[in-house]
């Protein structure tokens, strides 16, 4: 399980797949953060996530967040702010995303040219890069707390202290394209992801000397409802990968996407 | 000058600044295409392109096109498609683009995170990167037509065959981001720049097998209402670097990022 990460947690996107993992595997790890806030979008259904939660009463709460909603972020912000014990959150992960690809219909796949329009590009693009910096920007000064907290920023970085992590994808690599797009044409998963990861390298530059690391993770190709089920990857052993991996990092990881293995990636 | 890049041309955004030079140079070059379409988003107040127009009435049209609309960018192509000579179109530089950094006022530039909402980024990602990428898919057919009279797609790319220009930014590096973030904090525009690659690369993809070349070039950073007064380059000497470089492109250059010197930009 995964080494201790952080006093009080932020997990998004966490009904299901990866987030849900990610936030049932800190819940149960024997060195668990003292809280976690487990957003998610919509409530109604999420019916593993309130077992999850009445499992662990105080230390699980669910949050009401929509990342494609700056209204939605800003509420979830003071929600969170107000029951953090110390004020302080260390460690946030932005694991809520969308994927239009999610319905294939088989000779017609969405996210192809052929299906994507300006709509198809702009909602991806919300939920999935722009969400993500409202958070960092909203939840910033809780984690600057957490930072401060752990004394100057000569003390190092790492996701104990205070830290963003964005999940992304190994289709976000601009670099690796060539290799990757016959199997995935999706042009605003892509584009939203890549976006995104140029957010983590802004955000990353911008936080530094904060003491706040932000990078970006690769979870694999995941069996979600996202990656289908014909993925090699268990969410169990994704999840474990990232926590693992997010153990590990210091301030030379800041700004830098890697695997759920802990192998870098180009941009 | 630039050596023959084309028999019909379209630019975007030449209304002014780099769009409007590299139209200047391409009209007024002795090996000039038989046709250049000057699309621009407002003609009121285009004067210096109407101008220009009408020194070469035979060879110049101007075509509204607003870039972040999508009905302009039918429309658009409806217009060049019925003035199209033999109904190919050999090259498409889009190099129509916003950056609300444009105005700076000190203390708060705009493009920081400070002032950056979901509005800024996403009308800098509609702009900027969904909009070429719907030229890309509404003149795909004229470009084809291009590809295929020129021979077989063994001929080889170019931009006298069949190509897109997009014009991109060395603040679209991610990898750069470190070395460039404190003298461009500009969230939205290179969020939008780095879509722009990732979409660059998957068009390289999708239309190689038609024999139609795509990348991206860095203009440099060109003394324009963009690029302010203190930028090192005249948009003379931008547009006269961007089209030399077109003139040089193979298949090789299929999905890679240049600057208007020739150079490779990492992702």
């Amino acid at each position: 399980m995964a080494a201790r990460i952080g006093g009080s947690v932020l997990v998004t996107g966490s009904n299901r797949g990866i987030g849900l993992e990610l936030v049932r595997q800190l819940a149960e790890s024997t060195s668990a953060p003292a809280q976690i806030f487990a957003a998610c979008r919509d409530l109604y259904g999420a019916q593993a996530l309130k077992e999850l939660a009445q499992r662990h009463p105080q230390l699980l709460t669910i949050v009401r967040l929509d990342v494609a909603d700056p209204v939605s972020i800003s509420e979830a912000s003071r929600v969170v702010g107000d029951k953090l014990i110390d004020g302080s959150l260390n460690l946030i992960i932005n694991n809520a995303a969308i994927n239009g690809s999610a319905v294939n219909n088989g000779d017609n796949p969405s996210g192809t040219l052929a299906v994507t329009g300006k709509k198809e590009m702009v909602d991806l693009f919300v939920t999935n890069a722009v969400g993500p910096m409202l958070i960092a920007k909203e939840f910033r000064s809780y984690l600057q707390k957490a930072a401060d907290q752990s004394g100057p920023v000569t003390t190092g970085m790492s996701c104990s202290r205070a830290a963003i992590i964005n999940i992304s994808t190994l289709l976000s690599s601009v670099e690796k394209c060539r290799e990757t797009f016959s199997m995935a044409p999706m042009y605003p998963y892509r584009a939203s992801k890549a976006a995104l990861n140029m957010l983590t390298c802004c955000l990353a530059e911008d936080f530094q000397r904060d003491g706040i690391l932000v990078m970006a993770i690769h979870p694999g190709w995941v069996k979600t409802d996202m990656g289908g089920p014909n993925a090699p990857v268990t969410t169990e052993d994704s999840a474990k990968g990232i926590l693992h991996v997010m153990s590990t990092l210091t301030e030379k990881h800041n700004g830098s996407l890697m695997d759920w293995e802990g192998n870098g990636i180009p941009w």
